[in-house]
């Protein structure tokens, strides 16, 4: 196992305390839990964003936490849910009165902490919701999730939630404008090479030298298929076309694009990806207003990406376009 | 060779399109030339600054093409140096009739190209200066430098540079500027395995398994010596010792500091590598003054990471902190 750690079970710990270092502007730690919140937090009146999940997929989520996106984020075990303590701290730490929207990815573990800690942030007298992203369209259930995974489409719901809860809107509207970004995003991805978790230290599945893997989960998880490897235009239309089917896209139709790396590859080659996918969609007469490159949800040190397309209304193009300021997504 | 590529020889043409589709208020490419350029070239009255180099160090340099900091980014080949004309084509697409500062890396390549396209441009009445990065304490001479290598510490030239060109000083002034992060920046990097590049089709050296290269250069150039993979905090210790050793930083000196990823190694191992950077440098007095944690130099899909250190004084600290909106690099 060749990685940058020390002890491979402190490793969240210390990831953390570097983000803190790194971004006293932006985040501070809740003493005792694995949790980021907004230095500023509680913002007064605002609805409040919460999200998180396994640790691993850096720079989701805490790297999303701040201005016009998440107000809190928790980091669980590498690949694992977080408990509903820190979550249930997260909630009442950043709570400014107007209600918490909690944005969960679609995993087993995940739904069934979050939804604990908002039963028992409820007791107290918290206003809570939450929304579940299940963006990825390759498989319909998989090894920790019931129904679609959620993957890096989850970054346009902080967005663009995030922007909404900033204008002052309500929890009930907040939800309803998050609700909107699940139901119009879908992703896929696929991986060329496994990762490996610290506390493992060996591979989490195997590829052999001319192989890869399409649909793969952003934790290892199986896709529709393994397949020789082949050209990045012949990927990346496997990909987008099975994203276009589960889309009711028409000729004139906006979009926004995401070409998420899962860690180890390059930006080149995620450059090269969104090259055929504007291709591939503007020859469909779909309008692409405005493209994501870079890392934004990835798999430890996973080399493959994920592409992700969100069906835009008015309301959406405002909100994507409000300016953003987070460690790791920042937009003028 | 696990690449998202097509053809081999296609990944920078084909990588510049995706660059251009995905960043289009931002840059274009100039026809013929993989150059991109400020969408809005010339900026009349505003010295211009441009840099370049071989490809393969995404985002370095196209991604920092944008306001407050590069005018144009020449993009060579893999790891080659472009050549001249590109380079001339850069300057003459940027020149706002108040002159241009070159921002060479110090390999042969670049300094005789880009040299060779100064004289070029000035025969057209061009007024053009250059300052070369070294900022690389890990070998005085390598495979393709006498002196020093420029590493990662380019990308805070063309951020102060950039921000002083902004705020519209005179070429002399932005020359004097760049020369003084060059002078007060030193960096230093590691390999956890080596890169392959796409034309190669074979990674450019060998790691055992349990073996790490310290002071790698970005192109696998031999560093320092080849050692026994080590804990994290060992390895950034061993590489901020030696960038310290080449600075006379005294208790109370301000600093910025940079880890950066040179492509697989995931955020969460840089952040931890930051947190132990904060606490040598915190034991000796030396303050913090900003922190960039990321993937700014990369190679191509290397593991390892360097660190960078910049001695700040008022001006530099002024111009770090300045807005800049470019597609890698945003600061509000």
């Amino acid at each position: 196992m060749k990685k940058l750690v020390n002890r491979p079970e402190n490793v969240v710990e210390e990831m953390l305390s570097g983000m803190v270092l790194a971004h006293p502007d932006y985040v501070r730690k809740l003493d005792g839990f694995n949790v980021l919140v907004r230095r500023e937090s509680p913002v007064e009146k605002k609805v409040a964003l919460v999200s998180g999940g396994g640790s691993g997929h850096e720079p989701s989520h805490g790297g999303y936490v701040g201005y016009g996106m998440l107000d809190a984020a928790i980091a669980g075990d590498v690949f694992t849910s977080p408990t509903p303590d820190p979550i249930y701290e997260a909630i009442k730490a950043v709570d400014g009165g107007a209600g918490v929207l909690l944005i969960v990815k679609n995993y087993t573990g995940d739904i069934m902490n979050f939804e604990m800690a908002k039963d028992m942030a409820e007791i107290d007298g918290c206003q809570v919701e939450y929304v579940v992203v299940n963006d990825d369209v390759a498989v319909e259930n998989s090894t920790y999730t019931a129904g679609r995974r959620g993957i890096a489409g989850t970054v346009f719901v902080h967005k663009i939630a995030g922007a909404k809860a900033e204008i002052g809107a309500s929890l009930e509207e907040v939800k309803v404008t998050a609700q909107k970004v699940i139901d119009n995003v879908r992703s896929m991805g696929m991986a060329l090479s496994p990762c490996i978790v610290p506390a493992a230290g060996k591979a989490n599945f195997t590829l052999a030298e001319d192989e890869m893997e399409i649909g793969m989960g952003i934790h290892g998880e199986p896709g529709t298929h393994k397949d020789t490897l082949k050209t990045a235009d012949e990927i990346t239309a496997q990909l987008v076309n099975k994203i276009l089917e589960d889309m009711q896209l028409l000729d004139g139709d906006e979009v926004a694009v995401m070409i998420n790396g899962l860690a180890s590859t390059p930006l080149m080659e995620l450059y090269i990806v969104n090259r055929r996918v504007h291709e591939i969609l503007s020859s469909k007469g779909i309008k692409i207003y405005k493209t994501f490159v870079g890392e934004f949800m990835t798999s430890l040190e996973m080399a493959g990406c994920s592409v992700s397309v969100l069906e835009l209304d008015e309301e959406l193009k405002e909100l994507l376009n409000a300016s953003a300021d987070t460690p790791a997504f920042k937009l003028l």
